[in-house]
C-alpha cells in the first residue's frame, strides 16, 4: 500500500480548492506532476517529486499523471501499473482507487487527455520530459514559468490567490511538517557535543525526518561557517570556540514544506562575544514576530529587523550614528545582505517558480537598493498566509574585504572593535510564522530561541 | 574549501585512464559533467551528481564542466564562479586550482569548448539540459545512450573496456564506499529491536552514509515486505516475527558506489523456517563466490545459484525433481526472478546509461527465458571486474497467484508445503565482490552473512 493512501483524505479540501480556483478562471487548466529524473543514469533516480501545482489541485503525489480542472470538476488522467511494476515496485492503487481517494469526478488513462485538453490554460511543469509533452499536447510553445502569458498568466494569478492562504488541510500539513523538523533541531543540539564534523549533526538532524517518512524540504545547511549562506559543505570539523548554524526543514508526504534555521555553540555555551550577537538577531526576529498582523507591508518588517540589529550593533559599538540613517545607507546589508524571508507552503519558497509573481504584490519590483534586492517577499500580510521571519548577522569575507564598502561605509563601521567579534562568523534564527485574523501563529514555537534555552539542549547531550 | 579538493589527488591514475583511452580510440573526446536539477521549482536543485563517464576521466563532481580528451591530453573546461557565488556559496576552488588538482593539460573558460570540440566523439550526458547544449555544440543530434552509433559509439566501447577494470585509485574508493555501507548495515541491526517502523531502521542507516559525508548510490530498500523486488515504501510497522530485508549503499565523495542486502529478523532470532530459506540463500551466494575467477562466465554463477537453490528447495520438500531439470524449467524463477548481481562501479548497475553494450559481451543479447531475462550482465569474469553476487527468495503474489504459473509449475512445486515458509516473503544476501588474478576479494566481507552472526548484530541493539 503506498504511504499516502494511509492518510486521511484531503477529497473535501481539494473540492473546496477547485471550487475557489473555478470563481477565479474561466478557462479550463490541465496541469502535469511530472516524472521521476535520472540522478546517474535513467533508472537510477532522484526521488519524485510531484509538481507543486499539481500536489494544490490534486493532493496526492501521483507520478507521470494528469489533471484537468474544470468550473470546480476534478478529472483525473492516470494509467494504470503493469504486472512488471507489481514484482519490482509491488501493487500500488488503481486508478478508480485514487479517483476515489482524491475526489475526482471522472478518471481517464493518459490517452485521453489530449482530446480533453484543448484550449486549456497550463502552469509549466518541473522536469523538461514532461514540459516537452505538454508542449506537444497542448500545440503551443510555453514561456518559462516566470514569463507567462494571456490565459496561463491568469492562471498563474489564480492558482496565486489560492495558494497564498493556506486553508486548514495545508496547515495541517505545514504544522506536521514543522513539528518534525523541531524534533530534528532537539536531536542536532543533543548529538552536537560529542560529534567531531558537521555531518554527524547533519545526519542526526536528516535521521530524524526520514525516520518519520518525511524529506527535506531543501537541501540542509549545517555549517560552522554560517557566513556562507547557503553553504552545502559539511565536512567542517567542530571545535568548541565555533557556532553552528543549522538550517533544515521536513517536508511532509504530501510536499507541504516546514523551514527553520538555529545557530547553537558547539560547546553548550555561547561566548559573551556571539551572546551579545545572538540576542541582537534575536531582538530583531522577536519585534518582526509582535508586529505582524494582517495589512502589515512585509517589506516593512524587514526594515524594521535591520534598525532593530543596527540598534544593537550601534550599542556595542560596531556600528555609528543613527540606526535609521544606517540603515538607509544599507550599512545592515554589509552584516544582513539577505531578506527577512520568504513565503512558505508546498515550496520552500513557496511559488518561486513563478518568479516575483508570487512574492511580489502587482506593480511591485525588485529594488535596485543593496539592502533591499534580495527580498524575496514584497506583500502586505494577510491572514492564511505562512512566512519565515529569519534575520541573520554574517561576517562576509567578499562583503567585508571589498575596498569600495570599506571607504563607503569608513565612518559608519567601527572595524577594529568588529575584529573583536571575530568568534562570530554566521548566526541566523528563522522560524515559520502563520498570519492570522488578529495576529500570528509561529508553527515553531516548540523550538526555543533564547539563547539559555538552546545552551540547555546542546548540554543535555554532554 | 570544497570537501573533494581535500582527498588526495588522483591526478596520476587520470592520466593512466587517459593514456589506456588514447590507445583505444583516435578521436577527440568531449564528455560533460552535467549540472543540477530543479526538483520542485529551478532554484530548489536535488544534490548534483557528475555524469559518470566524466566522473572516470576528471576524477572530481566539477558542475557545469567539460572535458576534452586527446592523445592522453587532458583539457578542462570551466567558468570562474562569480562575486555573488563567494557571498551563497562561499569561496570555491578557482579554474587553475582545479586544472592543477586534475592534472588537467590546459584549462580555459567554457565559451572556448565550441571551437575546439569540432568533431569530438561525445556520450550523451545525463540532464536534458546539458544533452540540448552538448547537441547544439556539436552541431549534430544525440541518439539515446543505448542506440550510439559511429565514433561514440567506438567512444562508448573503449570507455567500456576501462571501466570494466577497476585500477588502484578507484579500488580505493569503492573500499571506502563498502565499508561505509557494512557500518550503515551494522547500525540498522542494532537499532531495529527498539524500531517500530521501516523508517527508523532507514534513517539510522542512512545517517551513517550521510555522517560519513557520503550519498546513497540508489534508493535505499528497508522493508518487511522484502518480496517486492524495488520496495521504495518505509512506512510499515516492524512486528517480531517479520524478517526486515535492507538493501543499501553508500557512494563515496568522488561518485563510486557501494551496494549490500542483508536480511534479518526484527526479533532478533530467525524462525526454524525463515533460517532453513537464508541458509538456502547464503548457499547460493557462497557457492557463487567460491567459484569465482578469471574466465568464468557471470551466466554461469546465476545457474549454479538457481541449481543451488533448487536443490535446497527440494531438500524442504518444497520443490519436487532433480534440481537440474527445474533451472532447465525456470522453475527457480517462480522465487529468484532477477539476475543473481550487475557491474558496480562509479554506477551502482555500471554503466547501465548505455544499456547492455557494458554488461553484455559482443554478440549476447538478452535471453527470452523467465529465469534468464533479468540477468544484468553476461560477460566472463576478467581480473580487476567488480561484480554483486546477490542471490534471494521471493514469494511474490503476481508469479504465485498467476494460474498460467500453478498449472505449469503443478508438478513441481509443494504448493501446500510452501504455506508452512509464509513467514519468508522476501530474503537477499548481497555482496560486493572484485576478481583478482587468483580468485576473488569481497570488498564488504566485514559484514557477516552467517545467520548467527547477524542475529548477534540485532540482539546487541535489544
Amino acid at each position: 500500500m503506498t504511504a499516502w493512501m494511509e492518510r486521511p483524505s484531503m477529497a473535501e479540501a481539494l473540492k473546496e480548492r477547485r471550487r475557489r480556483l473555478a470563481a477565479l478562471v474561466e478557462r479550463p487548466a490541465v496541469l502535469w506532476s511530472g516524472q521521476s529524473i535520472g540522478r546517474n543514469y535513467p533508472a537510477n533516480t532522484y526521488p519524485f517529486r510531484a509538481n507543486s501545482h499539481f500536489l494544490y489541485f490534486a493532493g496526492v503525489p501521483l507520478e507521470g499523471a494528469a489533471i484537468r480542472l474544470d468550473s470546480g470538476k476534478l478529472e483525473l488522467f492516470l494509467d494504470e501499473p503493469g504486472p512488471a511494476h507489481a514484482l519490482w515496485h509491488g501493487e500500488v492503487p488503481g486508478r478508480e482507487a485514487v479517483a476515489t481517494f482524491v475526489g475526482a469526478d471522472a478518471a481517464y488513462p493518459l490517452a485521453e487527455l489530449g482530446a480533453r485538453a484543448t484550449g486549456a490554460a497550463t502552469l509549466p511543469a518541473t522536469d523538461t520530459t514532461t514540459r516537452a509533452g505538454q508542449t506537444q499536447l497542448l500545440e503551443r510553445t510555453l514561456p518559462a514559468s516566470h514569463e507567462l502569458d494571456r490565459a496561463d498568466r491568469a492562471l498563474a494569478e489564480a492558482v496565486i490567490v489560492l495558494r497564498l492562504s493556506h486553508d486548514e488541510a495545508a496547515l495541517g500539513e505545514l504544522r506536521r511538517a514543522a513539528a518534525v523538523s523541531v524534533v530534528a533541531h532537539q536531536a542536532g543540539m543533543r548529538v552536537t557535543p560529542k560529534a567531531k564534523y558537521e555531518s554527524e549533526v547533519r545526519a542526526a538532524m536528516e535521521g530524524v525526518i526520514i525516520a518519520n517518512r518525511m524529506a527535506t524540504a531543501y537541501g540542509s545547511i549545517v555549517t560552522v561557517h554560517g557566513e556562507v549562506l547557503h553553504n552545502e559543505q559539511y565536512h567542517h570539523t567542530l571545535t568548541p570556540g565555533d557556532l553552528l548554524l543549522a538550517d533544515v526543514g521536513a517536508e511532509s508526504e504530501l510536499g507541504w514544506a516546514s523551514d527553520i534555521t538555529r545557530t547553537w555553540p558547539v560547546s553548550g555555551r555561547y561566548s559573551p562575544t556571539q551572546r551579545a550577537i545572538y540576542d541582537i538577531v534575536l531582538a530583531a526576529h522577536d519585534a518582526c514576530i509582535a508586529s505582524m498582523k494582517p495589512g502589515v507591508e512585509y517589506r516593512d518588517l524587514h526594515l524594521l529587523a535591520c534598525a532593530v540589529m543596527a540598534a544593537g550593533l550601534v550599542d556595542l559599538g560596531i556600528l555609528r550614528g543613527k540606526p535609521e540613517d544606517l540603515v538607509e545607507r544599507d550599512v545592515h546589508a554589509l552584516f544582513f545582505p539577505h531578506g527577512i524571508g520568504h513565503l512558505l507552503g508546498l515550496d520552500v519558497h513557496d511559488m518561486e517558480d513563478l518568479g516575483d509573481l508570487a512574492g511580489y504584490a502587482p506593480g511591485r519590483e525588485r529594488s535596485e537598493r543593496f539592502g533591499l534586492g534580495y527580498l524575496r517577499l514584497n506583500r502586505p500580510l494577510a491572514a492564511g498566509m505562512l512566512v519565515t521571519i529569519e534575520p541573520g548577522f554574517y561576517q562576509v569575507p567578499v562583503l567585508f574585504g571589498d575596498p569600495l564598502n570599506r571607504e563607503k561605509y569608513a565612518d559608519a563601521v567601527n572595524w577594529e572593535r568588529l575584529g573583536q567579534f571575530a568568534d562570530v562568523r554566521g548566526i541566523r534564527i528563522e522560524d515559520d510564522v502563520l498570519v492570522t485574523e488578529t495576529g500570528t501563529e509561529v508553527l515553531t514555537a516548540a523550538l526555543p530561541t533564547r539563547a539559555e534555552a538552546i545552551e540547555s539542549l546542546v548540554l543535555a547531550g554532554a
